[in-house]
């Protein structure tokens, strides 16, 4: 009778009537018997990270994405934060310009992200003319914020009387997160202070607000409680880890902090296309996914953090959220905490995953729904959600050194993450489907554009990814060539990486040490690469796999080299029987890549090609191919369409197929050549 | 970063960015073969309808349905609009009662269904209590109405100042469609002259108001067209005619009366939950599908009718626009709506048109995508669209005599509109599902209430589609057993149909006659009846077959008897390979009934079951299953999970099934015994 929006206001009331373990080969080792789960290190063993300058990046895959992100992606996404006005909100806000707000109402967030981004390439490229700019940029920010430490050029400007006050809908706490990671980064990348200082009055007006005896609140939108970790690990300083502590300890009480705060909201008009409306009805119109019910698990505010088993909920507060809980656990090693990150980590990777390790298929709730629930063509996948997910499978590696999150954290890497840019790095996707028809493109900016300035911030620290350290030696993550430059027990040490991964499975690591010196070499054997093979200086070596990861531990001596060889071969994929999706299809994978048909490779239309699972197939390097890329070929069958012309349903009768060529790309590089259609997972059967 | 809702307000300025024929089998017999289409028949010798009272029905399916709708689905109706005051809107209106207006805006609409089924029920079984109440309710209606003839109760209350301007948003031609139609029936049921004297003056109105040199006008949801030919066919006043086709020729002006009109809204506020909000950024907000631009195709505004070739938009509006241009051509020939209907229907069925006859895959315009967008578990496939392709499926068959369009109707019969009520009569699909994980279920009402009175108007009408006449002969449309009173030439000729279809392809037609006399008997010989069999009074007999009409004409005497033997084995259908849902998938259909698994009825979970193509299938009568069916019993086989504990993806390994028996159920049926999971296209290889 009626659109689905006035649909979806009719339904609620009379009233409103009217109107994997990723994957196989993993073994349990190291794993706690009695829980099938893996153990916390101990503090003290826990992994902990490298400064970013400490590792170069000389890698065919990874260094024209960051050089393209260095080059185009930074200047790209500050343009289109001018145009939006997002960045003149606080000259607006400190009085210098008069206007109106501009942007989404969490604009700020993303030009902190840009500084975030900005500050990391500072530290690996020192630019003087970027760091000016950067630091005009901060002494616009400096100059809005209030005496009192106050920031947030929202709500300063529209909503001054509702400070920390419908923390459901605005986002000011994740806007001060994000200023928070941008000021530790630029701190770190430049000496200096000055957006610390901003970051630091923020973080004490926040901890003199909030927390036990104090107001009650907690974010809507998730974020402030891994910043104020990482500002507690910048400048030691307590306070900023209890008030982590204190947010995440808020979580899901009855009713919720958002219910009440909602309920005291002031009888207000709020300005709506220059009309004014209540902002009671404006909040449940327009932020709440079901407006008769506040759905508390949309913000995982459902139960308390500890009792949290399954992931729900808009999918990158979630792992924010998770990512927050991580890094209480690495400081603290809460085991309410932990206990409840496993089961999330099970709740996302073995049912609600996609196989190229994004999250959240609905575009409803930009979240999680059931177990199973993965369309290919209507995946929403959001880029930032493929960026947290591997900021928490990071963090659950680093607290127990297991090999199963840094496979996740590939995983999503090199698939879901890699496909939200395109390779000139100026156009995103925000959804990222799994199929297309062909009416698919990445765009160059959003309405909401949190997906470009997380790729911004994201993609140039991706170095430290790569190792991590422990007390006894070195770790390495990911296969990016390279150099890291470490302490081992006060001592220098380097390792040299290299090989032409994820194209080839041959990769050469170099040991530098001034003197021999006995520690660990700690190697991730992927648990997709059953049979991978490793040689100490040219000799074949069985080392001792824990965790997932090879442990090499000996006195070594300058120049010793370590090879490891990952079978390389290309793996046909299923999914889980109750993935009614994928039913009779399966995916290609070869390495860390799924692979997908692009219809500018094939000689039939993408749907119509079936591929048999005795197809042979072979890998090929084709280096004038979007940048070099491996494809993969081989004869698929091709079932013509003569019988179906105009024809939707018919009794069954035997397929007519016939042998066609197939060519399949690696997923991350799909949509760079004009619309088209594409597919991930691919009919087996005709 | 935010709830979809507030995403799609985002996105679209900066300013609100703040904030088969069906089936195999038949022959091209009669079609043009210059075309591939269908003649239109020439006026005069086009099927006619017959009174409703001349056809009873005693139908071993069918009988109970009707008895259900009487008894309960009628009572329970009238209850549900008096609590929704949709019925006290009348006395509101005339001033008897004091309130506000209750219900959606189109409440009116129900409530003259209401009254449209009442006077089907009041035909076929007088019964003086249910006419009393009819004609109290027509009294209300009746001192509703304005002098001038308008009626719309909402609009009155409401809006006064807004009469026939805001047509795109509100239903006022919508419920003055209703009303006719009620008015129609009231009066051919009782002889009564009240309501339709009422309808009479709303549309003389209607008339005096829109028109060439008058006021430009269409209706945003479609019905007025047909219902205004029915008042021409019961008056032979051939304004409601011109009125009619004025309405059809309106429509896909550039800009569209749409348009127009809301850029002439008034500045005005409306009511919005007692917040008064700008009309026009309320009618944007609340009824557009995309608030920055007019979809025009939504209301299948997009073109003018007669070059409409593709079915677009809200698949309810649709099937009522194309039956009433139907309709026009049965009154006018006119070839330009011919040959667009002809090309509408091959893109509804051929490409847009679920394997239940049901039609509008979307949630978001309840309606129509692309060609093969056919999801399964996220059908929408709301009742009044299913009913909507019966309406415009028999007005097609009445233009032709093709049964390719009785094979359609009698598709969406059983299986679509016949999923949309509860075998108790008393909870309905609005939403109707082809597969579901166990959460859906009818309910007894909705905020947007048209499916309930859809059925509460549709049912008792059934015998309107079991016969036509034509000046040569009776016609068979529909295979459902009972008796018709016509009159061939002047004289009684009665025919009776036995059998007990759709679970027994046997069926007997018995003629009744004066005396001997020659006319013609058609039977419909279905589109997925290969090899069906007549007998003449036990001989056996080969018809001239003409578009799917087995034509057997003679001199009949009384008690002639005819025999038609269809074959009702198990089929197995495929849908077409762009189908990309349904891909390695089959259904099972018996007869004109589709099946589907329901997890009551197996051993394995549903989505476990594979039902490889040469599984034994036979099928069953179960009398004492859901008051009768028959069932489809087999061998599939259970793809055990033991492989799959906690893992999402794999490599391939060979799949171990173990066989498990099967039971189909008709999907007519489905949901009838509380929650539990379905599906109507199963697995069919591992």
């Amino acid at each position: 009778m009626l659109t689905s929006n006035a649909k979806s206001v009719l339904t609620v009331t009379a009233l409103l009537a009217l109107m994997a373990l990723p994957f196989a080969g993993r073994t349990a080792g190291g794993q706690d018997p009695a829980e099938g789960k893996t153990a916390l290190l101990p503090a003290g063993s826990r992994l902990t990270e490298l400064p970013l300058t400490a590792v170069q990046i000389q890698d065919a895959f990874w260094s024209p994405r960051l050089e393209v992100n260095r080059t185009r992606t930074l200047d790209h996404v500050y343009k289109e934060l001018e145009a939006t006005e997002c960045i003149r909100n606080f000259d607006v806000a400190s009085g210098k310009v008069q206007a109106k707000f501009g942007g989404p109402w969490w604009a700020d967030s993303d030009v902190y992200k840009w500084i975030e981004g900005a500050s990391y390439i500072l530290a690996l490229h020192p630019d003087a003319r970027l760091e000016s700019k950067v630091d005009e940029l901060i002494a616009k920010i400096a100059a809005a914020q209030q005496k009192d430490g106050y920031l947030d050029t929202y709500i300063q400007l529209n909503l001054p009387d509702l400070k920390w006050k419908s923390l459901a809908f605005n986002h000011e706490m994740f806007c001060a997160g994000s200023l928070f990671e941008a000021a530790v980064a630029h701190n770190q990348a430049t000496g200096k202070r000055s957006l610390l200082d901003v970051a630091l009055r923020l973080a004490d007006h926040l901890d003199s607000t909030f927390g036990p005896g104090k107001q009650a609140g907690i974010p809507g939108h998730e974020e402030v409680e891994l910043a104020l970790v990482r500002l507690y690990r910048l400048t030691h300083e307590k306070r900023y880890l209890q008030l982590a502590q204190y947010f995440l300890d808020s979580r899901g009480q009855k009713p919720s902090i958002f219910e009440r705060q909602y309920e005291q909201l002031p009888e207000r008009k709020v300005d709506l296309l220059g009309h004014p409306m209540d902002i009671k009805d404006f909040y449940r119109r327009f932020f709440l996914i079901n407006p008769a019910k506040f759905d508390t698990s949309y913000s995982q505010d459902q139960l308390p953090v500890r009792q949290q088993r399954v992931a729900v909920g808009h999918a990158v507060r979630a792992m924010y959220l998770y990512s927050g809980m991580a890094d209480l656990v690495y400081e603290t090693g809460d085991p309410g905490l932990w206990e409840a990150l496993q089961s999330l980590h099970d709740s996302v990777t073995n049912h609600r995953m996609y196989v190229t390790g994004g999250i959240g298929p609905s575009e409803r709730n930009e979240g999680f729904t059931a177990d199973y629930d993965l369309p290919n063509e209507d995946a929403y996948q959001e880029t930032c959600a493929s960026a947290g997910m591997i900021l928490w499978n990071y963090r659950m590696l680093k607290l127990t050194g297991d090999a199963r999150y840094a496979d996740t954290m590939e995983l999503s890497l090199y698939n879901a993450l890699a496909a939200g840019v395109s390779l000139t790095g100026d156009t995103f996707c925000y959804v990222t489907p799994l199929a297309s028809r062909g009416d698919f493109k990445r765009d160059p900016w959003f309405g909401v554009p949190c997906c470009p300035t997380t790729i911004a911030r994201f993609v140039p620290a991706l170095g430290r990814y790569i190792y991590s350290e422990s007390p006894d030696g070195l770790w390495v993550n990911l296969f990016i060539a390279g150099q890291v430059n470490a302490n081992v027990a006060g001592k220098k040490v380097t390792l040299r990486q290299s090989g032409n991964y994820p194209w080839d499975g041959k990769i050469k690591f170099t040991v530098g040490v001034e003197a021999p010196q006995d520690f660990a070499v700690r190697v991730r054997v992927p648990g997709w690469a059953a049979g991978a093979g490793f040689q100490v200086n040219g000799e074949k070596f069985s080392p001792h796999v824990v965790n997932g990861y090879a442990e090499i531990r000996r006195s070594w001596s300058n120049g010793d080299t370590i090879d490891l060889t990952l079978p390389m071969d290309i793996q046909r994929i299923e999914a889980n029987p109750q993935v009614l999706y994928d039913h009779g299809k399966t995916a290609l994978r070869r390495g860390p890549l799924f692979f997908c048909l692009e219809q500018a490779d094939q000689e039939a239309p993408v749907e119509q090609i079936i591929l048999p699972l005795g197809a042979q197939l072979e890998s090929q390097y084709a280096p004038g191919l979007l940048g070099g890329i491996t494809v993969i070929k081989g004869q698929g069958l091709l079932r013509p369409l003569d019988d179906w012309k105009d024809v939707l349903y018919q009794p069954v009768r035997p397929a007519a197929t016939k042998p066609v060529p197939i060519t399949a790309v690696p997923y991350c590089i799909w949509g760079n050549r004009g619309l088209g259609k594409m597919a991930v997972w691919l009919n087996t059967t005709p």
